[in-house]
């Protein structure tokens, strides 16, 4: 069912989480596969209350996201349930691109390292526990292309069905991952908006009653799963803040749990209460809060997406307002970069750090580069810099330019005619 | 140079390695880029004088195979070096795959988390560090293709060209990906062992002279990079061996020093010395050490492959009859699967734990699957099968397979037509 309900669900177990409370006017609900108000319908958010959680305990608990489990909403044995344990990805300390870019001190967080190779598995792996409590025998998604593979794969390992909708003209690597794993995947003549507009009505629908669509109706517990993004990164960094943070956004769920993951730290004593300047990433091609953040605007006016950033591909963000007031709440910005700047990004990441990004971390890597070069961001500052998926998954993005310097017969002639002359 | 050499090299540091040791003769040699011996034209070994090593020591080192550097011939300070950190990847307890095949316990040790998404990324971490002792600014290879991109990423991260070579029909994707870090990738017509030919006779020739060829004049250190799959495997198991281990094959190196790596557990009492049986798992299209080992020949007889598991297609193994004696030793065996039981095999590995591997991932668990069936695995004794690539490099193994359940309109009647009636 869409909206909260007032019934008790039956014993449900989330962990530290105690509640789920309205974004916009605080109303707290039970803990249910609900995401919105029935008071303002805004969305729905996860409430806790928290116990002790320190550095040690933190750092005794598995190299996962599960490490973290007493901040999610999430049963204390999660670990021990089949999933794919994401998370605990490398912050690469990027000295190479820092010194291209004429940075003091950059990493980059590289989440091409997850299971199915992008930062969906995390979000995954909460509403995967959701689903559970709830009894869901179905995980469902609307997704640009990783969801999609990352709901499937938890699902295959779950013992969970798993039926997915996808704009239907992604890249290959997306529908044959979403495919592989043995769920249903369903192509949508359509944008990733109609993907979703379609989502909603089905949830309405017997056909979609028992299912568990993860950013949906389980949004609430999904969105969590951005928080350890934060985590780690303070972790990582020895149990500091950066100074300086740049996120994709396409409905902007990650920049603002990322926020929420940093806040929640603070609160708990976990890392000092030191500044972060929280910066947010699109594609000009689907750039509607990157429009509205220049404008000054508080509203986000939905756009038709046109770029190869097809993970990004995201038109009228759900979390478009709150993107822009963390943006502004904290001194960042919200930047966008065209084709041509995202293609030579993920060039110019592979070629410093051996890191082969999504075309989502060439618009990552392409606003931080256009932001130094703006004086948005401080060169001396300590920055991070988000590379939230896999090269793997969107060849075509480079594929002109990353070919063979020649082909040849196995003969030194050959090869010194043409290439080392060359 | 290509064989050994009496010379001392200049200074360089290796940490507890103390010399090459040829693995027929047992001649000894200073540590150098050299890799064939002397005197009897055997294949060279790293010697070691291993310090006092723990399970402490090793538990407090960082998540990569870093960890193991006493253990490695890399310097103390090996992991504050700009190099890409591979390892310490997943051993996935596999029930779902183990109820299907009538196991009672099997781990799948998933390699495709390493950063350029194979086991090779570890054999050049290590190769990287003998390339930077010696001097050498140029990083080299042949390939079958997931060498190439481990090469060429580990290369541009460390700050040294990279020039690599492959057999021009390999899949798109690891031609995109060995491409894309930077350096220079060089197709050549024919197969691995012509590429590898090509790659003895550039070493010779004053082109190459100042190169290192990962898996020609440093394989001594690259092979090393092998024997940390064992160290992990053995420390996620509690400090166990497993009683049976799935290993494929292509040149044979990996399997001959996971044994290697398996022995050195015991003899520094980290393990207990437990019986491990050793299979090693071969394409049907390239099968030259499974057909000796069921002939049971000692020498292997190249062959000219003919397979989609085109990482493992090596006619001319260099390590063939080491893995014979190996898998001789330990009461294992050499098996082959065709490519159709290859392609089911992926598929079942994703359907089950939501793991997507190449068509290497398919040859191990087709094998293991048929050494089950065959009773020459002990349904009983604790397995564990390693998938050593993944699977959005070899999309064209089961994209027929993996396809939408359907393409449609957004619309619930569509859906209902389409896909939910059906
Ligand atoms: C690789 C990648 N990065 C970033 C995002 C942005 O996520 P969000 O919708 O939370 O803004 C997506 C969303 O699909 C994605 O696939
Ligand atoms: C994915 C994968 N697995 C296994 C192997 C086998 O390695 P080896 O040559 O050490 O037998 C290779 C070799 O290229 C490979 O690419
Ligand atoms: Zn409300
Ligand atoms: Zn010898």
């Amino acid at each position: 069912m869409a909206l909260a309900t007032t019934e008790t669900p039956a014993a449900v177990d989330f962990g530290p989480a105690s509640a789920l409370s309205c974004r916009e006017c605080g109303t707290r609900y039970d803990l249910g596969p609900s995401f919105a108000c029935l008071e303002c319908f805004g969305p729905l958010e996860i409430a806790y209350e928290f116990g002790r959680v320190t550095r040690e305990q933190i750092a005794a608990g598995p190299t996962s996201v599960w490490r973290y489990r007493d901040l999610l909403p999430v049963p204390a044995d999660v670990a021990a349930k089949p999933n794919l344990a994401p998370g605990w990805t490398k912050l690469v300390k990027a000295d190479n691109l820092a010194r291209e870019l004429g940075l003091r001190s950059l990493h980059i967080k590289d989440d091409s390292g997850n299971p199915t190779h992008s930062f969906k598995d995390r979000v995954v792996a909460i509403a995967l526990e959701a689903a559970r409590n709830f009894g869901f025998h179905t995980l469902s998604c609307s997704s640009t292309g990783n969801l999609a593979g990352a709901v499937t794969a938890a699902a295959a390992r779950a013992g969970l069905s798993a039926c997915v909708f996808i704009p239907a003209d992604l890249e290959e690597a997306k529908i044959v991952m979403a495919s592989v794993y043995g769920g249903k995947l369903v192509g949508i003549e359509g944008t990733y908006d109609d993907v979703n507009r379609f989502c909603s009505e089905l949830i309405g629908d017997p056909l979609g009653d028992k299912w568990g669509f993860v950013n949906v109706n389980l949004r609430p517990y999904y969105a969590e799963g951005s928080k350890t993004l934060a985590y780690e990164i303070a972790e990582q960094l020895g149990w500091r803040l950066p100074e300086q943070i740049v996120i994709p956004v396409a409905s902007g769920s990650q920049l603002t749990k990322i926020d929420k993951g940093f806040r929640e730290l603070v609160k708990l004593g976990l890392v000092e209460d030191t500044p972060v300047k929280i910066f947010g990433a699109q594609a000009a091609g689907c750039s509607p809060v990157s429009t509205a953040f220049k404008a000054g605007h508080d509203v986000v006016q939905p756009v038709k997406p046109n770029t190869i950033a097809k993970s990004l591909a995201i038109g009228n963000p759900a979390d478009g307002p709150y993107v822009l007031d963390i943006a502004r709440r904290t001194g960042g910005a919200i930047e966008d970069v065209d084709d041509t700047e995202v293609v030579d990004a993920i060039r110019l990441l592979a070629r410093t750090e051996g890191i082969f990004g999504e075309t989502a971390g060439g618009v990552t890597v392409g606003v931080l580069r256009k932001l130094v070069a703006q004086g948005a961001l401080d060169p001396d500052a300590e920055t991070v810099v988000l590379n939230t998926g896999d090269g793997l998954k969107t060849l075509d993005a480079v594929a002109a330019h990353a070919r063979p310097a020649a082909v040849i017969r196995p003969s030194l002639e050959a090869f010194r005619t043409a290439v080392a002359d060359a």
